[in-house]
């Protein structure tokens, strides 16, 4: 690939931008030049890209001349408001928010499980929900052997999904608490720190918030199935980047674990950690920086007949977010 | 009720036992003396209850003359060690330990669900584990609307259930990562501080472990139905003292949202909290110290026909353990 880009990444100070830098030059993706975007508040700071100092510029629908691919994460409405006139500019636009990811005319993509859609793309390509990514790189391997007929799902999600502040939120709510002062929630809805909440996202009329919704209408979009059934619990818990999830799957037929392992073992995107003997699976810990979705617990579940349980944990700012909006940016 | 006991307490320093003591307590228990027991490494340790100041002696086989009530909970090896001593002394032992859960003649025992089961001790009653205790709360109102035939659960445990040293691991190892100092895990084998780990409980042949196989075993004793499906996925989150849990259940009918709601209103040992309108659901912060079980989001399983889903919180020092032990106490 001698050909290179010139790209722009939108919302470039956010936690997910800064990690669209990073993933940017770690994978050596071939960027002819880069314009960082993001709103007025930003301007003027500098961030390091390649070991050259950039200067962040204003977001304005002026901002696409030039560019081959707009990179953007800074928000449903931003992307709501600045992706046409990018794409107006003869640039293609990979959005990680949720603003175009149901529209018909918008492919849905991770590039581990459904890298044909790009294809489809009229300007627009849309980077899944954090949750979603993570999960279905798990489950394409397993849904390949068998397919998934229903997903049960609880996640034990960061606060890097909630952005930067959030993730200072914890820590300093976390010292706060640990120092006997009081515990002020200014960024998430309720108290952080050593403790859980239903996700903050607006609970609709079925009960089910609207971080759930995104995993089951993206996954049956994904997965190219609307028969799929997904019933997720979405919690957030006092972690800073990694999400994790709990998953039990029913396929058409019984899969062994051996089979799944064997399959997720040559599954790209997925590392295996699923070490019984010293208590080994799936931590937080270990997926912070990670580009693999790890995946361990993988057991028949004793409640049905065509059952697997499997847990697994990913970093959401970059499979979840950054990596997958790159890799979507790769595919072209 | 005007007769009074003499109770022993065994493990009367841990996390348990200190509030089996408040409980005792703040539930005015017609204690007429008490007796603390403990491991040598204890003993001369003074502990108030109800404002006089008893020592804490060493727990031997004949720590139990004159004794009718002993709250065991003191780890399963010290139970095993000790119980048949404390019968032999004409003592009735509630026991909080694995221990004798499963025996067939030692009745197990949650007072809001199975309290007739408390008649057919031969001398020893044993308290369930605190995950099954505080899911069998909310889920037995629910049971009795229609049976439960598969339950689906994922727990965010809290470092409690590890005793008081896990807690105080939990808050060093934190304020040693907010500090930038190295973590080091000594009580639980994995770094905790902003991460969390499948539970730190042997895994079988299965892939479950033994805290899994609790749950599943646990809730089919107590609930008296051998054929009730339960598949657990048992994970500790960095909390300090309550359990959080997410539950999918299938019935052998379609019980709707309204009907469950009214059942859990009126069911001992529940408060509901499902406040969509402002996202206020279940939490462990609010659980802290609490008796009820909070019990929110319950919503049709959009996955199966006849399921519902809903979410728990409580606190696992007292439903989990301490208070549940002192409740079947009562019940003698």
């Amino acid at each position: 690939m001698s050909r290179s880009f010139n790209v722009a990444v939108v919302g470039a100070t956010g936690a997910v931008g800064i990690e669209m830098l990073k993933t940017l030059e770690t994978r050596r993706f071939p960027v002819k030049s880069i314009r960082l975007l993001a709103s007025e508040r930003s301007v003027g700071k500098e961030l390091l890209f390649r070991d050259e100092i950039v200067k962040v510029e204003k977001l304005t629908a002026e901002s696409f001349a030039g560019i081959d691919i707009a990179l953007f994460s800074a928000g449903a409405s931003r992307s709501r408001e600045f992706a046409s006139a990018a794409v107006a500019a003869g640039a293609v636009v990979v959005d990680n928010s949720s603003a175009f990811r149901m529209l018909d005319d918008v492919p849905l993509v991770i590039p581990e499980v459904n890298p044909e859609d790009v294809k489809l793309h009229k300007g627009i390509i849309a980077s899944p929900n954090c949750t979603t990514t993570i999960m279905l790189v798990a489950l394409k391997p397993l849904h390949d052997l068998s397919p998934i007929r229903r997903i049960i799902v609880s996640t034990y999600q960061s606060a890097s999904g909630a952005g930067a502040k959030a993730m200072e939120e914890l820590k300093n709510q976390t010292a706060d608490y640990l120092a006997g002062r009081p515990v002020v929630p200014e960024v998430l809805p309720h108290p952080y720190a050593f403790n859980l909440f239903s996700h903050n996202t607006t609970i609709g009329e079925n009960g089910y918030c609207e971080e759930e919704m995104k995993m089951v209408n993206e996954t049956r979009k994904i997965m190219h199935d609307k028969t799929i059934k997904v019933n997720p619990t979405c919690v957030r818990v006092p972690i800073l980047r990694s999400h994790a999830e709990a998953i039990t799957i029913e396929q058409e037929r019984k899969v062994s674990v051996e089979e799944a392992l064997e399959a997720l073992a040559k599954a790209p995107g997925v590392k295996i950690v699923n070490d019984a003997a010293s208590n080994t699976f799936p931590m937080p810990k270990d997926s912070n920086g990670q580009y693999d979705v790890l995946v361990g617990r993988v057991r028949d579940d004793i409640s049905s007949e065509n059952g697997l349980s499997l847990f697994v944990s990913g970093d959401q700012l970059l499979k979840g977010a950054a990596l997958n909006t790159v890799q979507i940016a790769e595919l072209l």
